[in-house]
């Protein structure tokens, strides 16, 4: 069984648990640096995609069509690793970031966005 | 202005978008090793209790309530910082995770869920 064998590649895929919408959340942390750079949508194709071809491909809710990350920007994210969580709901990636992962220009979707929380302290 | 100031906190919020069913997705990030622990949902509420706080509350969606994390568990989560995303449709906060964040015991949720990911390699 190779990682692209097709039926293995299905049965992760029946693993997870899409929303009403057909999608599901896609969190992306650079490998390199453990960063969370960006969260993004999948729906199943989307996902098979990412699994198979070493891009990270999403479903643009905006535009309505598949987006393989870097086709237009040249902000490719090479896929190290992709994980389920326990409910199968969410997919955690790991990717290599080439350049910025926002389109705003910034390294993270997360940088310079911070909203001043309360700070808690274990006791 | 400090940061539980009420029209502050309420101007913060007023930078969300939350979804059609009044949610966004939270990504915890362990503040310490970096690990992304675990995702969740917030309504306005929760992330109001959030920011002011210091301890990271949730939507369940599953039982339709308010979830203080570890008030059932023990497995706290005190807030580091909270930071949005460039859409404002995601935040990222950063917690001390007392335990496990997952209900299964595990340290992540996504512990031992690889899906075997084709590697993809920058040229």
């Amino acid at each position: 069984m190779t990682a692209n064998d097709p039926t293995a590649v299905e049965q992760r895929l029946d693993a997870l648990t899409f929303g009403p919408d057909g999608l599901l959340p896609a969190i992306v942390q650079d490998d390199a640096s453990g960063d969370v750079l960006m969260l993004a949508w999948m729906d199943r194709e989307a996902a098979r995609r990412t699994l198979t071809t070493g891009r990270v491909t999403y479903w643009s809710r905006s535009r309505q069509e598949y987006w393989r990350k870097g086709d237009t920007s040249g902000h490719r994210q090479y896929v190290r690793s992709v994980a389920m969580d326990c409910d199968g709901d969410t997919l955690l990636v790991r990717a290599i970031q080439i350049g910025a992962a926002c389109h705003t220009g910034s390294r993270t979707c997360f940088d310079g966005r911070d909203l001043g929380a309360v700070v808690g302290d274990p006791e």
